[in-house]
């Protein structure tokens, strides 16, 4: 058997506006589309990959885009790292969704003229709803991702991440498996849920309209609606090797150094 | 138009030693495959993911288990970011390949026991290398991708990206292009060549053997063999804000500071 799967794009989705009910929308262009090819009709075990632009756009999350910099402040949980240049400050931040971001995600592409749009408050929480809704009114169990678009450490660019997910494995886990050899598998956590995510951003694009995507063939990834959520896929703690960028880590430890000194000069004098 | 495409894995490639032809043991998994199921037979606009493993076994690449540390060393342009842990150094470093990856991107899953593996030497040109040898021993205009499993900063897990490429379009680059509203997209440039070394991923996998997948369907980003190669989508310049780890960044500015009190105490002193 060879292992396939096929993503393709569901066009007809409307601009979306706050208090949008997105099951009936997404819906309705599921099965505008099946009844002009009744093969792409949502199938058990498809999963259904969303922008997050979309969610939060239904949900409200827009603000005046002259407030953009005091919604990235407060939708910031940490600072990583700022550069400062000609047209203001580019700061790295982690959000209040655990994701470590430029700008907190908040943004202008894709937004009607005039307004910002932050993230979904709980990215995860959405996705359930979606999943939930869109089971239960097509009668098929499908999984969920909710995506946006995000740049890496050491890479150039972007490309699209799962922030929110339901019904869907996130990971495959082959920590204690064994290779194709028989061997273990020392340390592959494969993230299927980026993986899904990235391949989704293919056919969506950020130029045609089209928010959501259908992947079919990996149903074997597909689970009930208490799967765990996209936020387990964050690394802000501990296990952070990357806390701060290179220049603010310098600045602390800079300062941590002067701040001994001093100490120790007074005790000195004392 | 829906915008589609769709992702298989290529079986029946053996397993790779030092100096075997991958073009002709590639050519005949897939007409093996083909000649079952002829719609999988290569078209021109395919791109073929390669896992980089059986680009380093064919270029014989290996080195003894018992020599991986001085093998990490010697692919070390740079460590980025250590930790000490029981089993010995977890090291972060920037490969000579441009790449920032745990231990070099040297490991032992899938290589024959007493064995680990390097990367290959220089990914793009082994791509370029098996994009021309496929291209005419096949008759198509297809892409090469080869893959390698990286983890990411503040994601927990690994996805897999692009290290190496020939013949095919590796970023989508929308800045100063306009969004659905046909307003100006700012900073956003897609990294497909990752999107779709991820995709493939969801069929390789790490444990069934099956090291080369075909995405059908992104013709619109096979170009000529000249394309610029997987390396350009390194960031490790002065635009990499995460030259160090936090620790390591923060142990400089401390011993930056220390040595600046001793060079002024020592300046009053004189």
């Amino acid at each position: 058997m060879t292992p396939r799967f096929s993503v393709w794009g569901i066009p007809g989705i409307p601009e979306i506006t706050p208090n949008d009910d997105l099951v009936s929308l997404i819906a309705a262009a599921i099965n505008a589309q099946s009844a002009a090819d009744p093969a792409l009709a949502l199938q058990s075990g498809d999963i259904l990959v969303v922008t997050s632009k979309i969610i939060s756009k239904a949900e409200g999350m827009q603000v005046p885009a002259a407030e953009r910099e005091q919604a990235i402040t407060a939708d910031t949980v940490r600072v990583v790292a700022e550069r400062v240049h000609p047209g203001g400050t580019f700061r790295i931040v982690e959000t209040r969704q655990g994701l470590v971001m430029a700008a907190a995600g908040i943004d202008m592409s894709n937004v009607p003229e005039g307004l910002a749009l932050r993230l979904p408050a709980d990215p995860d929480a959405s996705a359930r709803a979606l999943c939930a809704g869109l089971r239960e009114t097509l009668g098929v169990d499908i999984g969920i991702i909710i995506t946006d678009t995000i740049g890496r450490a050491w890479r150039i660019g972007q490309t699209d991440m799962a922030i929110g997910a339901a019904g869907v494995q996130l990971t495959d886990d082959l920590r204690g498996g064994n290779d194709a050899n028989g061997r273990p598998l020392h340390v592959t956590q494969a993230v299927i849920a980026d993986e899904i995510a990235g391949a989704a951003d293919l056919v969506k694009g950020k130029t045609n309209g089209i928010p959501v995507a259908v992947v079919r063939g990996l149903g074997r990834f597909v689970l009930g609606l208490d799967a765990p959520g996209a936020r387990t896929l964050t690394r802000t703690g501990d296990d952070d090797m990357f806390r701060f960028g290179s220049a603010e880590a310098y600045r602390l430890g800079y300062e941590a150094a002067l701040a001994e000194v001093k100490t120790k000069n007074k005790q000195r004098q004392d």
